[in-house]
């Protein structure tokens, strides 16, 4: 067997799923990759470590000290800085809600070969850097510049293809988005896992163009040809077909599952009256959220809501339920300002990129002397 | 259907498993829990958030201001301590590996129906807090007090068993044992989901020993009948025999996996030549591991020890592999000063414990122009 025989492989390893069964391989990845602890949705901010995390490849251990960004391509004043100099610039503490393009994956029929995510990968953290904006004007982008790719520190394969993580942004978004510059979250240095010491928050997308590692901002006078920008994140129906790029986060909520769990199962067990049912929602792009309706059964009900923790972070809702003995089926919906509403059954692409189906919890009710 | 039959039910879901295929409710766990990153062997201590983390039921989210620790039961003279007065006792601050009692459940055949851990439930923090023993000396056992049982905040269903989270430890254990009682890791307070605002760290042995979210130490004159203590974190070969308790880590070794990864499968890929082979090896009860040896293929070579980096806590080890083009099979196998080595084959029991098997990984070298 040849190299190139072992590398692609590795291509034909992405093999044919079958719903509600899961290989090692997959589990594998979930034992690497975490989501939030669904209780911890009662914080404004997920607690550090409890924030979903997804690296493709490995953890580079970068040392602060040495790290440089360079600024290069196609700029009229191409320059490097360091983190102090990064560090001197003008800061901004922001809390942003982040959910992993692959959320929900498992849910999908056929599903793709990839991370198996259920619900969790997702969190909301306060995170402190500088705004990118003004440093990609102080580089100049010349006037045939198009698009700025973000190369990180992290290697590795994907289908056969050997590459560094990047993505890009045309100027167009780049003027529109307040990118963000980070080397804090929750108030202290980036954790190795999550970017350390410099990574891309991009507020209102999902996680994939908030680029970890970050080492090179290069403006590009045509499309960026990336991986992670053309060959995966893209919405497909078929594997040849280019598709169309996942980018700003669908409306969605999630529940703080109700009463104690089961430790394998993770259903829930309340006894009757009244228990509150509480979680969190969020939309895209800095649309708010205005409306979650909380399901009993086949019964929607309108949630309270709270204040929007920031324009990109969720906010809190809470329904009173008046539990009555027997099994129950709970769900939650949320509608943003657009009018988009979580859908009841998944919208299917090749991936599972993107899945904003409603959360659904199975609750049993009854007289529990423990509880 | 009664709320019992629910309950039951319950007992009934923890269905037959498959080798090398896993349930929806298998990777619902493994999207909750995590384990390390591999790559993180390289430190001595384990970024937070990194440290694997098994948290049987929901994590209770307490308030450290009103949180008491209260001791009571068989003792002279019982009493609470509020957080306040404890952070106001002499304070330690100990490097502990702690690894999952579950680990490598996902090698055993057939494999028990639980959080499918492969092979990276391990992390090694700095925990600070202060001892137990004084603490517990100062209540005064009576003399028909035999055990201590330390319970925790967190509460659900296991089996149809309803309870809080509790162990024991008996006092000639608690004699013998350097146990802390623990509020800081790696130099800040404890994250919500690592026990905030008060765990026990029992240096030396499995995970499930060191109780989270403490509130109660009781003393007692009978053994504890806890479910986490009777009813499971037993090795048994039969769901009827008692079984005998898991207690102290066994002898284990694991590997940061050399090269680039492919993303889903994690195998790896190098170009020929000196590949460092790396990692950390460790063992229970404060036995220091004497030994690693590093498996290429079918041949053995010993590798080279780094300094312990605490004395309940893993040390560092390192082989120059000359690597040559081809796939090859990487294994790393360590000994401890009482002479116990890892076996190249799992050794069974009923819920999957303990699994100290050697860690195996596939690297493929080439000559990838891309590396």
């Amino acid at each position: 067997m040849s190299d190139i025989d072992n590398v692609f492989r590795h291509k034909a390893e992405r093999r044919a799923t079958q719903d509600g069964v899961f290989s090692a391989d997959e589990v594998g990845l979930a034992n690497r990759n975490h989501g939030a602890l669904l209780e911890t949705l009662k914080l404004d901010i997920t607690p550090t470590g409890a924030h979903y995390l997804l690296t493709h490849f490995d953890v580079p251990l970068l040392e602060a000290d040495s790290h440089i960004l360079r600024f290069h391509g196609a700029f009229s004043k191409p320059y490097s800085l360091d983190m102090a100099q990064i560090r001197a610039l003008p800061p901004v503490t922001m809390p942003v809600t982040l959910e992993c393009a692959g959320n929900g994956r498992t849910q999908m029929s056929p599903r793709s070969f990839s991370m198996p995510w259920t619900y969790e990968a997702v969190g909301t953290s306060e995170w402190t850097g500088t705004p990118l904006r003004p440093l990609i004007e102080r580089a100049g982008p010349l006037p045939e510049a198009i698009e700025v790719s973000f190369t990180a520190a992290d290697f590795g394969f994907d289908k056969g293809h050997a590459h560094a993580f990047g993505r890009s942004l045309t100027l167009q978004q780049l003027a529109d988005l307040d990118v963000l510059l980070v080397y804090e979250m929750n108030g202290q240095p980036l954790l190795p896992q999550h970017g350390a010491p410099l990574r891309l928050i991009v507020p209102g997308w999902y996680g994939m163009a908030s680029v970890k590692w970050l080492t090179d901002v290069e403006a590009l006078t045509s499309p960026y040809q990336g991986f992670q920008q053309v060959g995966t994140y893209r919405f497909r129906q078929t594997p040849d077909e280019p598709g169309h790029p996942v980018t700003t986060i669908r409306v969605k909520s999630l529940m703080v599952p109700p009463g104690v769990p089961d430790w394998v199962s993770r259903k829930r067990f309340v006894t009757p009256g009244v228990v509150p049912v509480q979680g969190r929602a969020w939309s895209g792009a800095g649309v708010p959220v205005e409306r979650v309706e909380v399901g009993i059964d086949d019964y929607w009900h309108d949630a309270d809501l709270g204040a929007q923790v920031g324009p990109y972070a969720w906010r809190a809702w809470r329904f009173d339920w008046q539990a009555t003995a027997g099994a129950h089926v709970l769900r939650c919906r949320a509608t943003d300002a657009n009018g988009a509403v979580q859908p009841l059954d998944p919208v299917w692409d090749l991936a599972g990129f993107a899945n904003n189906v409603v959360h659904r919890v199975e609750v049993f009710v009854g007289d529990y002397p423990e509880l």
